[in-house]
């Protein structure tokens, strides 16, 4: 019987208890800084060299240059024959869903004028260059790199970089291909903290990107933590997350498996249940119990849902929507009887999967939108990625002379108060007599 | 006579100058990141108590209670009166131009429906808190108080509050008066890291907030850099920069003065002019060192220039193009005669002004766009302050039975090739038989 957190809003310690539970720091130690801070500055002052060298010895490697280091374009493409025809489909069934919802993210340049002539706007484009980081060996991931590449793709970046470390020489096949369909230019077979320096730096052979995007382990969320404004980064994901909100009119069975789902990613995943029904509950346990005898990765899943789990009986389902705005969850399952009213009570979510057929896993794969969402309750604040991250704005701004002359002064008016006589000056020249 | 680096493209080490001269690293030294970790720590622990003794300490203020520094809506109607009228006209004027231009921003909730029933769609939702800094004392700015205000109230955050310090008890009537016509909901008096921490964390008295926009010296940089995650943050902005192009055919008083009204922000500063006519480059310079000398930040100006200044001579409008898009600036000036033409091959800037008659400053008041840029060349990945920073999306998914179905096949193939079982379970159980 797996020991796992029960909650009931009743209880007056409710609120503190969730906070307790839901509290997650994810620290780098001075260890792992320090290991990160090297690498990089010797990355960024060895270049090549010093890629090939970490690589040879964290990976246990042996290349010569780094030019040995590049997967070429005809190995993406051998990789599509080595995986089944079935995964091929699949692949590029999911590369296609994602691409047709990306598509419908594009922003457009803007611009109006007013009256006098004065056009305003905003110009809208692609970023040059990113870096897409894949972990490599058994944590590799083909729906990583379809989630990342295929908006990067649709927002027009003209070349995408993707860096995956081959621990041993070890490829995974399903990432190549993954890579093949959704059009990645490069890929480096390099990992770790220094696959980030090269993307960010750029070294003789790795050209710098803009931007570094893609999950990573702790030394590759630190690297890109400290590269961040040299080039943008994504974001630093902390564990996934679960939040299931159901009426207790769902096979307990599905609702376990989905629970399962986030656990089974790591044992700091969190899974939440929120429920009305006291009895539900108990049904849901005992599918947990029963069914997680049947996965492969029960340890994984026991721990997470002994650790971080939590089970909680709500009074009614206002409450477990409040609870749920609170939690801010990353992925936000509304397995109730009418989850599209439930949906737009809903403030704070990376993704909400609505009603009892919508399995979080769809949406982890090939639903459309994407599987890069804020975690740990970040989703107040943040979004999921799209292609929004791989454009930008610039500001467009056209005076005419009786506009230069309007704004003018009162661009005078504001400047003078702020003390900022240059920036009064500047204006006041276009000032009509 | 100003002593300002002069390039050119013709140099054969033209491009590793430039990068000497754009670098710029904003190192928060260890005393720093201490002092603020322990105000951090501190407020975290010990709420109000904390923020009011580090207030009267900071900034030589001797109140007994967090509720005596806030200042009250009446106080902020006050200030209306006290500013003179053309202020208040002009800062109304400004607001109302601002909020005009970022109505244009709004993103909306989309969604859509397959053949086969599934919904799939984004909910975007407004920021429910948001914490404003504004610095106190001589560089307080009425102007950011609108550009971080009222893009915020029109993406519909319910309620903004803004913190500023008020050294010895010495307040800014414009800011406030700048406060009210923005629609801030809650002002409190205090500042630096004391008051990150405050809107970060929350106390007895100041709500804890969802995000911290605003500009601060180092200590709320660092401060903002370090409460990242607990919320967001806009960015962490570096000094000023300005790029002119100018073909040669502008007053070359107007473009000194528009390279000043950069540089008299800080010695940090940057303003850079490129030009293909070297006669009128000498012109220009001949303007500087004139008109230097009737600023009132003469010093400021001339450290800037002499520092971070640089007059680059290109051979061409092709070239003076490239370096723009090399060097992303915040604001670049296209003081030429078809700037919207050239407007259309620049990749990278925070915000174009086209046009002899287009002063940058009027961008930094009342031209509409933000004047919240991105620095250090991050213009290549980053984007102006807008309402997008105030809204966020949550991806939507409903999937009919038979979508269900359809996409469970497609995620079990995939799961299974990435080895997570519980995944490839949880969609099957959709599938139909």
């Amino acid at each position: 019987m797996l020991n796992i957190t029960e909650l009931n809003t009743n209880d007056s310690d409710f609120w503190s208890k969730l906070q307790d539970l839901l509290a997650w720091e994810s620290v780098s130690d001075d260890a792992v800084f320090n290991t990160v801070n090297g690498i990089l500055k010797d990355v960024r002052k060895h270049g090549d060299a010093a890629v090939v060298e970490y690589t040879n010895r964290f990976d246990r490697m042996s290349v010569g240059s780094m030019a040995e280091l590049e997967i070429p374009a005809a190995r993406l493409q051998e990789a599509l024959t080595k995986i089944t025809p079935e995964q091929r489909i699949a692949l590029e069934q999911a590369a296609a869903r994602l691409k047709s919802y990306a598509q419908r993210q594009i922003m457009d340049s803007w611009s109006y004028t007013e009256a006098d002539g004065t056009l305003l706007g905003q110009q809208v484009t692609a970023l040059d260059r990113v870096g897409l980081y894949v972990p490599g060996g058994k944590a590799a991931y083909p729906s990583s790199v379809l989630m990342n590449a295929v908006p990067a793709k649709v927002a027009g970046v003209p070349e995408l970089i993707m860096v995956v470390p081959t621990p041993d020489g070890e490829v995974n096949e399903l990432v190549l291909a993954a890579a093949a369909i959704s059009n990645v230019d490069r890929v480096f077979a390099i990992g770790g903290a220094q696959a980030v320096a090269a993307l960010a730096y750029g070294t003789a052979t790795v050209p710098q990107v803009d931007k570094v995007v893609g999950p990573g382990n702790i030394y590759v969320a630190t690297a890109k933590r400290m590269v961040y404004g040299t080039v943008g980064i994504d974001m630093i994901a902390g564990p996934s997350e679960i939040l299931v909100i159901c009426d207790g009119k769902t096979n307990p069975d599905w609702i376990a498996m989905d629970l399962f789902s986030q656990a089974e990613h790591d044992e700091d995943a969190q899974s939440i249940l929120v429920c009305p029904d006291a009895d539900f509950i108990e049904q849901v346990k005992a599918s947990i119990n029963r069914l997680v005898e049947e996965m492969p990765r029960k340890t994984i899943i026991s721990t997470s849902l002994q650790s971080r789990g939590v089970l909680i009986h709500v009074q009614d389902m206002a409450e477990a929507v409040k609870v749920a705005n609170y939690i801010a969850p990353e992925h936000l399952e509304l397995s109730v009887e009418n989850p599209r009213d439930m949906a737009t009570q809903i403030r704070h979510a990376g993704a909400i999967f609505m009603g009892r057929y919508t399995a979080e896993a769809v949406g982890d794969y090939c639903a459309g939108p994407n599987h890069v969402l804020p975690t740990s309750r970040t989703a107040r604040f943040s979004s999921p990625l799209g292609v929004y991250d791989f454009q930008k704005r610039s500001s467009l701004i056209d005076c005419s002379a009786d506009g230069a002359s309007t704004l003018g002064k009162i661009a005078s008016v504001l400047a003078r108060g702020e003390g900022l006589i240059a920036h009064a000056r500047s204006a006041e020249y276009r000032i009509k007599d």
